[in-house]
C-alpha cells in the first residue's frame, strides 16, 4: 500500500495550521492563517485542501487537533462542536461537521493536547511507549494521557491545567486562573508565571531566573505527582514555552522525586528518561492532525459508509 | 455455555475471603481467614478451592484482588508479586504463582482496589459504563480507573490516595500518611480523621460529626477534583467505611461542584449520579475477583498455553 495522503488541521486560538502529508518529515503543502470567525477560517482551511486534491490527487483523510472544550463523546448530538469559550464566535461552532461534509473524507477530531499526544507517541519523545503523558507548559497548562495506546476521554477530554496542588509554602501569589484562581494553570503556567514575576518567564536572567524555576519546578512536581498517582504513565512528555526554560528538567525531576517521597517506591520514576522534553516542537499539534487522520482513515474502511466525522479511536 | 465455575480470592492485608461461583449473587463456597504468613496463607486457600473442584467440579479460572502494591507489568520477572510492603512477611511474595502452579487453572490478578472497580462495573454502581472510577475511603484511600472498559495499569497500578491536594484554609493536622505526611489518604482517610479527632469517625455524634463531616467533604472533594481533570470519569463510585458516614454524599456532591468552579462547565459532574455509593459492599472485592477469573478464563481460551497468572486484560 503506498503511504497515505492525509490532512492536518492544528485549529488553535490564534491561528490555523493546515498541512498535507504522511508523516512531520514528509510534508507535500503547508498553511498558516491567523484565527478568525468560524466560518471564513474554515472556508479557507476547506479550500487549502480542495486545491491540494485538484493539484496532487485526493486525500484519503483529515485530522483536527483543535482547541476546545470540544464535545467528543461519540454519537452526541454535538460531537465535534466547541463547548462554551471565550474566544469571541466560536462558542459552539461546529469544527469536524463542515469540514467533512465539504471534502467528503473521513475525519478525526480531537483537543490539540490529545492531538500532540499522539504526535509523540508516533514520531516524538514517546515513540513505542503505550501509556504516556503529553503535556503543555506555556501561556496555559494542558495534558493528554494516552494508555493502552487510546486517547483517555470519558465524560470530556482530561482538563489536567486545571488541577489542585498544595501552595509551595510562603508563596502568597493569588493565581491566574479565572475559574479557580490558584489551581496548577493559575500558579505555574506561563501567564501566572509573568504575572507573579512582571515579566515574561523567558525575559528573566540571573537570580531572578534560579528564584523562578526553583518555584515552578516545584509547582510542576506536584501536578506531575497527581498525574503519575491517577495515570500511572511510563513516561512524562513536556513541550510549550515554559518547558524551555534552560535548566528546568534536571530541577524538575529531582522535584518530582522529592514529591513522591519513595512510594510506591519504583527507580523508573526517577530515571532520566522518565519526565523529557517534547520532541516535536510546534509540530507536535499538527503531527498529531495526521495521526487522527490516519485512525479516521482506518476508522472508515471498517465502517460501511465511510465518511463523517469520528474521534479518531484505533478500536 | 453453561456458567463458569470461577474461584475469587480477596488477598487482604488482614484477611484472606476465598469463594468460589459466578456471581456476587451466585455463591456456591466461601471461607474467610486471617491472613498469616504467605506460604501457609496461601496454603490455605489452594486447599480450600482444591476440595471446592474435588466435591463439585474443577474450576475454570482463579481470580486474584490482592492488597499491593504489586508488580503487574505483563512479562516482568516478578510479575504477580508484591513489593516493598509494610505486612511482615510478603515484601516480594508471589501470590499469584503458587496459586496458579497448584491448581493448575488460569490465575487472573490485580489490586484489591482494581479488583472492586471491575465488581462495580459488572454487578454493582458503574454497571453499564466503561469509564470511571471507584474509590474506597476507609483506614487508608485507594482507587482504581476504569478506561474504555480496562483497569488503567501503566508502569505500575494507581495509588490514588496519595494525591497532593490543597490544605484547607486553618486546618493545621500534619497528616498521617508515612510517605507524604499530608497527602489526601494523610490528610482524609479514616486514619487520619481518627487521629486528627481523637476518636474514629463512625463514633463521632452531633457538631463533632458535623464538622468532621464538612472537613472530610471538602478534602475528598479536592481529590475527586483532580481525578476528574485527569481521567474524566462518567461516574465515581464510593464504598469503604468513611463512605458510610451518614450525610456525607450530598456534602461531597456540592463541595465537588464547588471546587470544580464551573469548569468545563458540564451538567453531568454536579448530577445525583455522578459521585454515588459503592453497592457491592464487602462483597466488591470478592466480585472482581471473579471479574479477574472470567477474564483469565477468556484470555487462556485465546493463548495456545492455556493456564498461568496473568492480569486480567480483555485484549
Amino acid at each position: 500500500m503506498s503511504a497515505p495522503r492525509l490532512g492536518s488541521i492544528e485549529s488553535g486560538g490564534t491561528k490555523f495550521v493546515c498541512l498535507v502529508g504522511s508523516a512531520p518529515d514528509r510534508i507535500e503543502a503547508e498553511i498558516r492563517f491567523p484565527t478568525g470567525e468560524p466560518g471564513p477560517t474554515l472556508a479557507r482551511a476547506i479550500d487549502f485542501f480542495r486545491k491540494a486534491a485538484a493539484e496532487t490527487g485526493p486525500l484519503d483523510a483529515i485530522g483536527i487537533a483543535s482547541f476546545g472544550p470540544l464535545e467528543l463523546r461519540p454519537g452526541h448530538a454535538k460531537f465535534g462542536r466547541l463547548a462554551a469559550t471565550p474566544k469571541p464566535g466560536w462558542s459552539g461552532a461546529d469544527i469536524a461537521g463542515p469540514v467533512a461534509a465539504a471534502l467528503n473524507v473521513p475525519v478525526g477530531i480531537d483537543t490539540d493536547v490529545n492531538g500532540a499526544a499522539l504526535g509523540e507517541g508516533r514520531w516524538g519523545a514517546a515513540r513505542g511507549l503505550d501509556t504516556y503523558v503529553y503535556l503543555t507548559v506555556g501561556t496555559g497548562i494542558g495534558g493528554g494521557a494516552v494508555i493502552g495506546g487510546e486517547v483517555v476521554r470519558g465524560l470530556v477530554h482530561t482538563e489536567m491545567g486545571h488541577l489542585a496542588v498544595p501552595r509551595v509554602a510562603g508563596d502568597a501569589f493569588p493565581g491566574s486562573c479565572p475559574f479557580h484562581g490558584d489551581c496548577w494553570e493559575g500558579l505555574a503556567g506561563g501567564e501566572a508565571m509573568h504575572a507573579r514575576w512582571g515579566t515574561p518567564a523567558e525575559e528573566l536572567t540571573g537570580d531572578a531566573l534560579r528564584e523562578a524555576l526553583r518555584l515552578e519546578a516545584a509547582y510542576l512536581a506536584a501536578g506531575l505527582r497527581n498525574i503519575v498517582y491517577t495515570t500511572a504513565p511510563q513516561r512524562i512528555v513536556i513541550g510549550g514555552g515554559v518547558a524551555e526554560l534552560p535548566g528546568l528538567f534536571p530541577l524538575l525531576s529531582a522535584e518530582l522525586t522529592s514529591a513522591l517521597a519513595g512510594y510506591p517506591g519504583l527507580a523508573e520514576h526517577s530515571a532520566g528518561d522518565f519526565v523529557v522534553p517534547a520532541r516535536l516542537g510546534r509540530l507536535a499539534g499538527p503531527a498529531g492532525g495526521l495521526v487522527l487522520a490516519a485512525r479516521a482513515a482506518a476508522a472508515a474502511r471498517r465502517r460501511p459508509s465511510g465518511t463523517g466525522p469520528s474521534g479518531g479511536r484505533d478500536a
